[in-house]
């Protein structure tokens, strides 16, 4: 059995290839991350991308040249984190496609490819539980349940005709606005929904609730409604959406499989910008 | 004739009730400002919206009790503005329904409420046309068409199922690419366009391209497309929409009515975030 009390150790474990699967539940009240790493030349548009869809790509920090490094050692110390290594799982993509999952991607990085550490959604859901909330995935021990959608992300770039993903967490309708106000100062990880209930669904062009895109299906209850968070997968989307348009590889973190961080879940909950 | 070389000049005359219509046009290369006063009780809402939507609502400055001072003094000295009437025309809001078009708004401001500057597309007609892309509204003397659209903000606090409403100019498909680049720097004044082609009105819900919701009909060529920008307009559809949950009177500018800033309309290209 693998023991870690600190995010650092867990990264350690997930750098030695003994944890390569989802991180939900995994060391409650610390931050966890999502990754997409591409090569310079398009960095750029994937920054305004996130500057123009702050809620489905918030980015949290940015590693260039130096992938033992982050640009905000809040996250994690210089030395005390390997974006190559540390996550579970990596996705890696050729030409927009999906060509295999890693447990390390030491192959893919060079030094002309930048990292980017976007929020996750998994970071509220220690406050969801404390209020007596817990999300289902959690109590199940499953992945949170994640879905492909028709709204659109304000282009950017090459970033054009790219769609939000989202999580899905089922509640009870009477607890939606408690549910929307715990998870709303999450600000820069995804904070409150995006859409609720089957309606919403509909509006997100959802077809069928049961069958997610990615992670795993939960069951929605007669009494419950299904509540949508923006999701740190909306960048993978993307980059199969425009990938043809990207020379060599681009890896991402495999879904639900994230890089657990040094700071606190609540660390962006703390400034109010008002 | 109303002479004026000056934006503080140019609110002046406002201030006087001697400029009542829009402000395409006026002194180019200067930015322009919308504008949304209401309760305090709902301004983190809609400071939360805005946070949520950056390319509808950008926030430029914020008027706290004081109505003649901003919170950053680029846009307009303290003492040389007053939100109350600067702009050449306000639209008066009750329970979500526009009940006056006003050239002051002195009797609905009181120090309970929070006036909020939001970036204005006019900002890079100027860009546009050194460029050679002139728009059409600029070219006809016109005020801009604008559209209400069934593309849905994300939510914040009370405000729930509101839309972006664009405006559109006319270009010709082949300067679709040039158009976009200029128009991106623009971060804060919406950036570059959200949508395009008769493809991007009907994913925008835009059933008549002829008939714009505010502003003047612009006709579109058999060889232009018409191209879409978040509009700084998009809050007065929001209070449309949620205004039944404010008490009191909610104001805006009269949609192509701004207030003209002494700051620059390139003031926010300069600071790239990467």
């Amino acid at each position: 059995m693998n023991e870690y009390r600190t995010p650092k150790e867990f990264r350690e474990i997930c750098r030695n290839g003994l944890h390569t699967t989802h991180t939900s539940g995994v060391l409650p009240g610390y931050l966890q991350a999502n990754l997409l790493i591409l090569p310079s030349r398009e960095a750029q548009d994937f920054v305004d991308l996130c500057y123009r869809n702050p809620v489905a790509c918030p980015i949290l920090a940015i590693s260039k040249e130096d992938p033992t490094a982050l640009d905000n050692e809040i996250f994690a110390k210089q030395g005390e984190v390997d974006i190559r290594t540390d996550f579970p799982k990596y996705n890696v993509y050729r030409g927009g496609h999906l060509i295999s999952q890693k447990n390390n991607c030491n192959e893919e990085w060079n030094k002309n490819y930048i990292g980017f550490l976007i929020g996750c959604s998994y970071s509220f859901e220690r406050a969801l539980t404390i209020a007596g909330l817990c999300p289902k995935n959690i109590t199940l021990g499953k992945n949170v349940a994640m879905f492909k959608t028709s709204k659109y992300l304000n282009p950017a770039g090459i970033f054009v005709n790219c769609c939000y993903v989202v999580s899905m967490r089922p509640y009870k309708p009477e607890d939606l606005q408690r549910v929307r106000e715990i998870t709303r100062k999450f600000k820069k990880t995804h904070g409150e929904p995006i859409d609720w209930g089957f309606d919403g669904a509909k509006r997100l062009g959802i077809h069928n609730i049961l069958n997610p895109d990615y992670g795993d299906m939960i069951e929605i209850l007669p009494t419950e409604i299904p509540v949508f968070w923006a999701c740190g997968v909306t960048p993978q989307l993307a980059i199969e959406t425009v990938g043809h348009l990207i020379e060599g590889p681009v890896v991402s973190h495999a879904p639900g499989c994230m890089l657990v961080c040094d700071a606190k879940d609540d660390f962006f909950c703390k400034n109010s910008s008002f």
